[in-house]
Formats: structure tokens, C-alpha cells, sequence
């Protein structure tokens, strides 16, 4: 299915004849850019433009493979490019940078911005995916989202919120613990954080990670203190089997997210008292970007804040099924009410682009 | 019908079920990207890459209507893209860069090469057009084309195979007289002296182009002195009329290239002595790229160099009807033979990236 890569540009007009060809090329053409230099804002009316979204890697952190390379984790970005088009109608479009330099990846961007409605980040590695997402979403009047956080973080919200009403457990009210602060799991902490979630706490092996969570409002500590004293536990570190079953808090909720081999077996932390568990197999992270960018391109939004990312991570759950922490990823109808939601907490919290 | 944008990044696989889902993207598609990882070249195999062509400006030349602004000429790289996937399958991506300084293009070019089979600079003005193809063309492993002047370039060829035919000059031993040194008078210039054209002259208001022809093997002089010594003159100057008719030299050819309006009108010049004259009207410049950059792409070009623009044009010239300078854009049968012949002249002057 990979042969020949996974998707095309193509033309969205019928060329049959060379009346035809003068419509859409010159000199027919030229009447459109006129209309454009005179008014920007017809360019959101005639041009791709507000359909397009980059999908830009520098390939160092594909999937769980690491640092293989832009143009090796190139079948990565057509995969989303395939589900944005077939899922919502956006047209994806990789940008592979071949380059470690948060400063080139930030550069190249702002100089290709003007070709799209918005830039989703993909599978840039910590800690250089905070800054290039910080510098481009301040600086452009474009939504700029990395996936690998927030798309992320959307999903695991919406998991929780059904994980919870499962188990019973009050989700605001709960210690969170987050095991690996990497994209991730510093995207799933601030996401709980802003949703109301007040005792987030969280550990990485990495020193400058636990300072991050520090600077966001969380608190870092051990491995042993985060098992210990958290009512629901979120790892994402890639270790499998790094939760052992004696670690294992009596009615806790574990999300042990890692794939393709999870930090511990559901069924094994069930069986230690855990009060719920699933794997990262049932919770597909491609759920969220789909409607979240389609809803934010809609209605010009200039950024994708979090109360559009909790109304995407509230939508999703709604559509679950009943023993689902959230429903397929081809359900017919949730990217279209995910679109919807997010559409109105934009409009709501007023972050939208103004016509000229 | 520019409503919505021409162009759309579609999926090229058929999504119907999970199963499909985990085999485009995770955890499927994890496979290909270690296969990549190990071999590179496999990129040729399993990604969009190889046949995805960027259509880069700057919007500084755009058509006859200058510099608008990069975003305004979306619709003609639109245009292009739409032409590029009807013709020839090739998927044409806009990137549009809205900077002057011609550093910032190929800093910018260069970070997303690895996206891309090859790059196709459009509608950016001279002088930054030739620094900023020189540059790419030397440091990029892939081709790297400027349309205004080599596309340009080769279906002007074309038309004069045929224009001189007709009048029974003889090209090669004909002095050739370029008026306006622009991207389009240059890229002329030096294909035909490429051809085996052993006498081209050339005018320009500006001093700087006219010192490039000169540095490039020509000769610039006054444009009376062009019009009076040259048996063929070829107009690229976007200055309707400014040849009168008492310029005309007996027996010439005249090819009087601006659009809409010509430096002198065909009937005009024939009515004053030309044997032969026709307007940009009648050589359509879109009628190169389709097929260099799919020949290009098809053999893994290093470069589209000048036996790649000859076999070109000699090709187009062929299928040109009876009293036709060039055949039509829709003729059904010259894009195929263009790929075949830049193919066939790729392979044969070893501009071919060796798999690794």
C-alpha cells in the first residue's frame, strides 16, 4: 500500500479543452491575482491556501523509532496527510527538514507560512519541539499545534474522562501521575492542568523534564512517590514493563500508553488491584488532530488553545461506545462533532483572525 | 472555478477499515520507515517523495503583473500543480515565500529539499532568479528549474524549428536578436547558443542584463542595431508596440512574445516585410515543464541540462500541426514523447544519480 507513496496532488478542476486551460492558467488567471494583491483576504475564497496544513517533521523522533531521519519517517506524514484527506477533506502537505537546529526548523517555517491555513508539528524530539512550537504559534497568525503533545494529550483526555466514569474515580479531584515528560507527556500534563486537574504530578529520567513540569504547575518526584500517590497513572516513556506489578496502587487507574509494548499489561494491573488499565492500543492518538484542525481552518482561527483542545477531548468521548475509552477511529461522526466543538470554543474564546 | 483553491492533496489508498488504518499509519507503516531508515533510496520506492515537485516563488514576477506578492500568485502555482497531475501525474506543491532577498529563498529551498523530486522556481524576477537557480542547481542533488527562463526557453525553440521552416531561414547560421534580458530574453539567449546559435544579440534598458549576455557568450548593442542586423528577433519585453513597423527588416522572423500585447503585431510585421511573425498567443509556454520534469523525475535526474531542453524542444516542435508553431497544450500524445526524449537525453549525457 506504501508503493509509490501514499498520496497525490491533484487537480481539483476539470481541464478538457484549451478555453479550459485559459481559465485556470493564463491569462485567466491573472483576474484572480489581481483580486488577491487587492484584497489578501480573497486568497482564503481562491486559492488551496485555507485547506493546506504542513506537516512538518525533522524526523527525530518518528513513531517510537528515534532520530531514523526526515525522509525516512516521510510514510509517516503521508499517513496523516491520508487521514486528513480522507477523515476531514484538508489537504496535508509533509515539509521534511533535514536539520537538529530548533533555529532552522523555526526559520523555514515562517518563511513557507504563507502557503497554508495551519502547521501541525510531527515527531520532533524533546526538548527541542517546546521552543520551535512556542516561537512559530507567538509569531504566526496561524494555528501551530505539535501533534505529538497535543494531538496526544486530546486523546488521553478524552480516554480519562471515560477511564473515570468506568471506575468511578473524580478525574479534577485525582493526583495524576505522568511517568515520561517528553513531548507527550508534558502535552497530557498541561492539558489536565488547564481541564482543572490541581495535583499533577510526574518523573523522568531526564533532569531538565522534571524542571519543565515544575515551570508548567506540576511537581516532580520518583518513580516509587509517583506510583505511590497517584489515583491515576500516564506513561508514556517507551520502557515496556517499566511499571512492575508491586508498584501497582490498590483502585488506581493505569494508562500505560507505550507501543508497541506498554509500561505494564492491563490485565496484569488489573489483577493487582489496579480499578482500570488499558494499553495504548486502544487509545488511537490520530483521533484528535483530524477535527481539531478542520475546525480551527473553518473559522480562521488564530491558534488552537486549549479550550478548543478539551471541547475536541470532551467530543471524543461522547462518541465512545459503551465499554470504549474512545471510539474508532472511522466512526462516521466524530470528526464531524469534533469539528463542530472545536469550532465553537474558538469562536467562544474569540481567537479568530478578523476579515480585512 | 478558482473557488475553493485548484488544487487538493489526495490519499491514494483506500481507508475502509482499522486494518487498512494500521496498515497507512501505526503500526504498519513503522516497517517501512526502518526499511527507508537502512536504505535510502527505498524512499524512491515507498513515499510520495520522487514524484512530488515544488513549485517555489517569491511572487516578485508574476505573469505580466509584477510583484504582487506571493500569496496573490497562488493561483497560477495553482495553475501549474492542476497542469502538472492532468498532463503528467506529477504532484505539484506551492510554496510560496514571501521575502525579496534571494538568501532566504535558497536557505529555505534548501531545508525542504528532501521533500522533493525536484524543484520548479517560478515567477520570481531577474536579476535574484538567476543567483537563486545558480546556487540551488550547484548545491541540490535533485533538478532545479526556473520555468520563466528555461520552460520559456525551450518552446520558444520549438516555435523557431518550425518558424523557420516556414520562412526557410536557417537557425543556426541566422544572427538571433533577444530584445528584453530578462528571465525569459536570458533563458533564450542561452539555449540557442546551446542549440549551435553562433550570433546572439541582445538589448535591455538595463545595463546589468545586458553585461550578462555578454558574460554568457552574446552581445548586447542598441535595439535599432538589433532590429537591423538580425534575421530573427525574439521580443520578451512586456512593452506592447515598441516595435514600430519601420524596424522591420525584410525577410525576418519575428517572435513577439508579450502577453496580452505584443511589441508589434504579427500582421503588422508581415505587412512590413517579415516572413515571418506570431505572437506570444501562439506559443504557449506551459508546454514545456510537464514532460522535462517528468522525464526529469523518471530517470532520476541529477539536472535538467541543455540536451534535456533540446530533445525537448525538438520533440514539441515535431508534433506541431501543418501551420501550428507549437501543437497544443492537450495535444494527447507530446507529453509522453517530451518525457520520453528528456529521459532518453538524461541517460545519455550521465546526469543520472547512480542507487545506492
Amino acid at each position: 500500500m506504501h508503493e509509490g507513496g501514499k498520496i497525490a496532488t491533484k487537480s481539483r478542476v476539470s481541464i478538457k479543452t484549451i478555453a479550459d486551460v485559459r481559465k485556470i492558467y493564463t491569462p485567466g488567471v491573472a483576474a484572480v491575482c489581481k483580486d488577491i494583491e487587492a484584497k489578501r483576504d480573497l486568497a482564503f475564497k481562491y486559492t488551496a491556501i485555507p485547506n493546506q496544513v504542513a506537516i512538518v517533521t525533522n524526523g527525530t523522533a518518528i513513531l517510537g523509532l528515534g532520530d531514523i531521519g526526515a525522509v525516512a519517517g516521510m510514510p509517516v506524514m503521508e499517513g496523516k496527510a491520508a487521514l486528513f484527506d480522507h477523515l476531514v477533506g484538508v489537504s496535508g502537505v509533509p515539509i521534511l527538514i533535514q536539520n537538529h537546529d530548533p533555529q532552522v526548523i523555526i526559520e523555514t517555517v515562517r518563511n513557507i507560512a504563507p502557503t497554508f491555513g495551519a502547521i501541525k508539528l510531527e515527531d520532533i524530539k524533546a526538548p527541542e519541539c517546546f521552543e520551535i512550537e512556542d516561537v512559530l504559534d507567538r509569531e504566526l497568525n496561524i494555528p501551530v499545534m505539535h501533534d505529538d503533545q497535543h494531538g496526544t494529550a486530546v486523546v488521553v483526555l478524552a480516554a480519562l474522562l471515560n477511564a473515570t466514569r468506568f471506575s468511578g474515580v473524580m478525574l479534577r479531584k485525582s493526583v495524576i501521575g505522568v511517568i515520561g515528560l517528553g513531548a507527550a507527556g508534558m502535552g497530557i500534563s498541561k492539558l489536565l492542568m488547564s481541564y482543572g486537574v490541581k495535583r499533577v504530578i510526574g518523573t523522568d529520567l531526564c533532569a531538565d523534564a522534571c524542571e519543565r513540569l515544575n515551570a508548567a504547575g506540576g511537581k516532580s518526584c520518583s518513580l516509587d512517590d509517583v506510583m505511590k500517590n497517584s489515583n491515576i497513572v500516564i506513561a508514556t516513556t517507551g520502557c515496556p514493563g517499566l511499571i512492575t506489578p508491586d508498584m501497582v496502587r490498590q483502585g488506581s487507574v493505569i494508562l500505560a500508553l507505550s507501543n508497541p509494548n506498554p509500561e505494564i499489561e492491563p490485565e496484569l494491573a488489573m489483577s493487582y488491584g489496579a480499578s482500570f488499565a488499558a494499553d495504548g492500543k486502544s487509545v488511537n492518538n490520530a483521533l484528535g488532530f483530524p477535527g481539531i484542525f478542520r475546525g480551527a481552518l473553518n473559522v480562521r482561527a488564530t491558534q488552537i488553545n486549549n479550550k478548543m483542545k478539551i471541547a475536541a477531548a470532551q467530543t471524543i468521548a461522547r462518541y465512545a461506545e459503551e465499554t470504549e475509552l474512545v471510539p474508532s477511529l472511522l466512526h462516521p461522526d466524530v470528526h464531524g462533532a469534533v469539528t463542530a466543538a472545536v469550532e465553537r470554543a474558538a469562536l467562544e474564546s474569540g481567537v479568530i483572525r478578523p476579515w480585512d
